[in-house]
C-alpha cells in the first residue's frame, strides 16, 4: 500500500525543499507535479527555473487542474511523486469556476485517489488561515476551503508534517502495518 | 478540581470538532456556550444548523458577551461544557466597546472563573497573529488583544493544544496531582 | 563554542518573555538589542517603557540597522545577548533601501556572525506567513524575505523553538557535544 505525506506550513517555511529532499530518499524514477500555471512571463521564468533545478532527478508534469487524473496516468514504475501545492491547486479552480460547489467533483475525485495512490505521494500545501480574517469575500472563501482541504488530506494521510523555519514537526504519524 | 483545556488554531484548523469529540468523552449533561451573534439571517441560519447538529449531545447556551457569568449560573451536574469561542466573543466586546479599556472587567471575570471552573471547561480560540500585520487599525487591536487573551487563557489551562489540519499538537500538559 | 536559539510565533504568543526568562539564567551582564527605531513618539515611549522594565537586567543596546556590527563591538564579559527582533531589523531595512538586493551584505555579515556570536545569543523573530497572501506587493516581498531569513538563522541555530500562546515548542535541538 502506498503512502501519502502531508507537508504544511506558512509561506517560505522549507515545504518544497523538504519535500524534495524526502523524495530524493527513492530511487529513480521520481514525479514532480506542479500545479502552478504560467500565466505571465515572470512566472514562466520562474516555474522554468525550478524545473531545471530538479532535473535529472524528478519528471516534471505539469497539472494545474486536475492532479488527481495525471497520477492515474502514471508509468506503473514510478516510485514517488511531489505534488506541489494544494493551495496554488485550489486557487487555480477558483479562478476558473468562482462557484466553489463546481469544484466538489475534482476535489471528490482527488481525495478517492488519495485513497489507493499509484505511488508514494508527497503533497505539499499552505497554512492560510492564522492571520486576520480577511475583508474580501474571495480571499475569506478561498480560506476556508484550504482549510477544509488540508483536514480532508490530513485524514487520508499516513503522515502530517507542519514545517517551522525550514525543520519538520511531526503531527501525525502512522505506524505502518 | 475542574480542568481547563484551551485549543487554538487557524481559521477550519478542525479546532471545534475535536472540542466537540473531546466532551462527547464526558457523560451527559454537557453545555455548549456559542459566543456568536446572530447578526444577520445567514448567521442565524448557520448557527441553528450547528446547533441542530449537536442536539441531543449538547444543551447549547448562547452568551456573545458574558460566558462567565453564564457558567457561573450552571446546574451543578454538568460535567463538561465547550466554549466556541474566545476570539468571536472577543470581537463581540470590541464591536459593542471600542475603546478597550472597557473590556477589561470583563475579561477579568472571565480569567478568574477559570481559577475555579464549575465543571471541566474545553475553550475554543483563533490564532491570528501569524500573518502580515494588518493597516487597519482596529484588526491590529484586535489582533494584539486576541493574542494577549489566549495567552491569558493558557497560562490558567491544564492543557494547550495547537490544531493543524485537524490533528491535535499538544502544547503543554499539566500532569494531574 | 556559543550557542544561538531562535524563537518564532506570531503576535502576541509571548516570544519576548520566553527569550527574556532564558536570559535571567545567565548571570549578568546581558545584552538587549533592540531593533526597533523610535519613528514617533508613541513608539518612543513604548521603546522607553521596555527598556525601563529591563532595567538592572539587562544593557539595552540599540541597532536597528546592523545587529552584527553591534555584536561585534561587544565587551567580552557579555555572557548573552537578546536580540529583539528578526522581522523588525528587516523592516528597518526595506524601509530605509526598498531594493531587497541592497540589503544582502548586511544580512550576510549578520549570518556569518551566526557561526562564531561573542555570546550566547536569542534571536526573536516573527512568523508573517501563514495568512492569506497579501495584495500589496512590499507586504508580500517582506513575508518571502522574511521567511527566508527564518530559515538561514534557524538553520544556524542550536534550537528553534516555536511559541503558542505563550508556550514553547520545540522545533529543533542540537544536542551539546
Amino acid at each position: 500500500m502506498n503512502s501519502v505525506t502531508l507537508i504544511t506550513g506558512g509561506a517560505r517555511s522549507g515545504k518544497s525543499r523538504y519535500a524534495l529532499a524526502l523524495a530524493q530518499q527513492y530511487p529513480a524514477p521520481r514525479a514532480f507535479i506542479a500545479t502552478a500555471e504560467p500565466l505571465d512571463d515572470d512566472m514562466r521564468r520562474r516555474i522554468e527555473r525550478h524545473r531545471q533545478e530538479r532535473a535529472g532527478d524528478f519528471v516534471t508534469l505539469e497539472s494545474p487542474l486536475d492532479p488527481a487524473e495525471r497520477l492515474a496516468a502514471f508509468p506503473t514504475d514510478t516510485r514517488v511523486a511531489v505534488l506541489d501545492c494544494l493551495t496554488v491547486w485550489l486557487g487555480n479552480l477558483l479562478h476558473h469556476d468562482p462557484n466553489v460547489d463546481g469544484l466538489r467533483p475534482q476535489i471528490s475525485r482527488f481525495l478517492e485517489m488519495l485513497d489507493a495512490p499509484p505511488c508514494d505521494l508527497i503533497v505539499v500545501t499552505n497554512e492560510v488561515g492564522a492571520g486576520i480574517v480577511p475583508h474580501n469575500d474571495l480571499a475569506r472563501r478561498f480560506r476556508d476551503e484550504a482549510g477544509t482541504l488540508n483536514q480532508q488530506v490530513a485524514a487520508r494521510a499516513d503522515r502530517l508534517i507542519l514545517m517551522v523555519s525550514g525543520y519538520p514537526l511531526m503531527v501525525k504519524e502512522e505506524v505502518p502495518r
